[in-house]
């Protein structure tokens, strides 16, 4: 292992420097993918990219890349780095920020220690990993994986009605190059944990060896506009209190299980929205999680069950579409072998687990061998301006991903 | 009684026209509380007014009167008909617009047949009885019977954060006359039933002597936002959960209570309303009506403690605030027999019954003998543009209008 270290105060500048391009008056930073503020975020990372003397590449679904290539490397595949840096709405400033900004601060400390890979390292920030404004999340990762056709996902329209392709153009980062035009010969992703375990079982580092799969449904209920004051109970169709039964359903299921199922209703509206009308339709999303793929499925078939049982009683037509839907992901077991190694020699115990959240790794996991490192997060707080993780952790994790890429990346003897 | 008819041709055409202004391509009319589209429903009236050679008044909160006061009529004071012609959105045509088209229509009859009345007679068409845009509902009439300040009514800021006053000024009908500057002898308000109990019982004709009350709150409901797939459910703070259980506890206490008891839910946000992220926020309504106060009450004290319960037990914080409450209307004796005798003298079989909904009659009742006059819904659908009254129904309310009107405002003997 080397005995470099990263340049702290660089790093926790820029993350606290990206941190405030875009943010609320009284909150977290909002860049969501393709907007004018989220090509705020990328001209300050891309200007990053050029101070370390890195080549910067945008491929055609806005993926940015910064590419060290020294001499001699150019005949392999790089080593690939990176996260993402567009967010939710009113976000945290660690979410993706912290893998893209530390990849980049590994690489920018090994050029300054004048370290020789045996092959290229690229860090990249992926496009619309967070999928608020457009669907599915993982975009940009997924189109590089070759999971989605790039046409397709450029004519995504978004929750403003907008088209990723145009938004993408606009803000110029089109880019010319095909998503997986430089294959990876292995990826990392360094990453907050945006839960609550290693913090509450005190580990301040993670080995993340799996990933939870995601199921991701819009559903519509039809039912019918009438009088509130007029109109019996009995002879409603409410669209709304449909909906409401949905969600009480999910969270009594999830609750009554002891299986790490999570789910989740986080937009919902009414039609005509009126205060003295009924419902007539009621739109929302559901969230399934879980890390086996069989309990997953079997989540999926209850809430069909259940739709089904709720139109009947409340006479109403329930449509559900699907959104996304990725199955558990497993990760390299050498990769994460070695990100355990690298925090042992730094005197740190690390934890084996599963990343509830979904992250670009899981797409890059599809054309290279692929692996997670998770700093903790404070009371498990993500997606919220509250986010948080210590000086001390972020450090300590950039420096694991900095010893695991001299490992991966060593002159063969 | 008289043996005069009114002009059912006129009356029907009249009601379709003005069903046709701010009509939605693929609905039916939405004409909210002083909009643009309102505006053009107003200029309509206005211009039938003239057309029937009534004077136009028009007072500070918008509500337009149709004035006759034949000669020696002057010092008594008027009998008053009307109802209002703002709608719900996507709308039917005769909520409203029926009773004043239909109170416009008789004093045109009763001009044209060369009928002389004691005192004078009036028809008025009351702003925003909807309450869709700005609340409470019923405001113009409220505020022509004292029951609000009309500085403080102008001062209403709506759901499209517009400023009522400002609004009726653009549009030009902030007029010059108090509220209240004509003292009504009588009050009746001709309407649809807005509910199936004429149709389903067989009635063409209800004499309303009573009418429910409504309690209309707001329901703000704050949690934490958080990653939705690294957040356990037993770590949340998911107010959507909170306000999807409040809906549905209201709905199963209603349909578990015997009683004419209602409640809705018509309008929901949550925020920051993102797929993957908890909700922190959710915004809601409630309108609840029962016929009975004491009920109407322990209604409203049943909510109040399961918001607590919720409360605690979701780990969220709940306000409510109260939007409208109008305790339940017992209407003038005298007058509902009168419509009683009307109808029988017309060979109708009419009902006795509540008012399901809120009219501007309730508020009116308060400085005047009031009393209403439904026709049948089909099916019960109002608010919605499948609302419908057959062409017999219409005509037959109408002439019972027409004859009340003669007995009240008959030349003494």
């Amino acid at each position: 292992m080397t005995s470099h270290s990263i340049n702290d105060a660089r790093l926790l500048n820029r993350l606290r420097a990206l941190g405030e391009i875009g943010r609320n008056p009284d909150g977290g930073p909002t860049r969501l993918a393709a907007s004018e503020t989220e090509k705020l975020g990328r001209d300050q990372f891309v200007a990053w990219l050029k101070e370390a003397d890195l080549d910067v590449a945008v491929d055609r679904i806005g993926n940015i890349f910064g590419v060290w290539k020294p001499q001699g490397t150019e005949s392999h595949d790089p080593l690939m780095l990176g996260s993402h840096i567009d967010t939710v709405i009113n976000a945290g400033i660690y979410d993706g920020c912290y893998g893209v900004l530390a990849g980049l601060e590994v690489i920018a400390t090994l050029r300054e220690v004048g370290f020789q890979p045996s092959r290229p390292i690229v860090v990249g920030a992926f496009t619309n990993e967070e999928g608020v404004r457009y669907a599915p999340d993982m975009m940009g990762s997924l189109v590089y994986a070759g999971g989605l056709d790039v046409e397709e996902a450029l004519a995504t329209v978004g929750i403003d009605g907008s088209n990723l392709g145009e938004e993408l153009a606009a803000i110029g980062y089109a880019g010319s190059h095909e998503p997986g035009f430089m294959k990876p010969h292995a990826y990392i992703e360094l990453h907050i944990e945006q839960g609550p375990v290693l913090e509450r079982e005190g580990f301040p580092v993670g080995a993340v060896d799996s990933l939870q799969g995601i199921s991701w449904q819009q559903i519509i209920i039809d039912g019918d506009a009438n009088h509130a004051g007029t109109t019996p109970i009995t002879m409603r169709k409410d669209a709304g209190v449909a909906a409401a039964r949905v969600i009480t359903f999910l969270r009594e299921r999830a609750k009554a299980s002891n299986t790490p199922t999570v789910a989740t209703v986080g937009c919902i509206s009414f039609e005509p929205n009126a205060i003295n009308v009924i419902p007539s339709k009621a739109t929302f999303t559901i969230d399934l999680r879980d890390p086996d793929e069989d309990r997953l499925l079997a989540e999926e078939a209850a809430l069909a069950d259940y739709l089904r049982t709720v139109a009947q009683e409340e006479q109403v037509t329930i449509t559900a579409e699907r959104l996304a839907r990725f199955q558990p992901v497993k990760f390299d077991g050498e990769i994460v072998r070695t990100i355990e190694e690298a925090a042992l020699a730094r005197g740190l115990k690390s934890k084996r687990m599963t990343s509830g959240a979904g992250h670009d790794a899981q797409m890059i996991a599809r054309i290279a061998p692929a692996a997670m490192i998770f700093v903790p997060s404070v009371a498990g707080i993500s997606h919220n301006p509250k986010e948080f993780t210590s000086e001390t952790d972020l450090v300590a994790g950039a420096n694991i991903l900095l010893d695991v890429v001299c490992k991966l990346t060593a002159p063969r003897e």
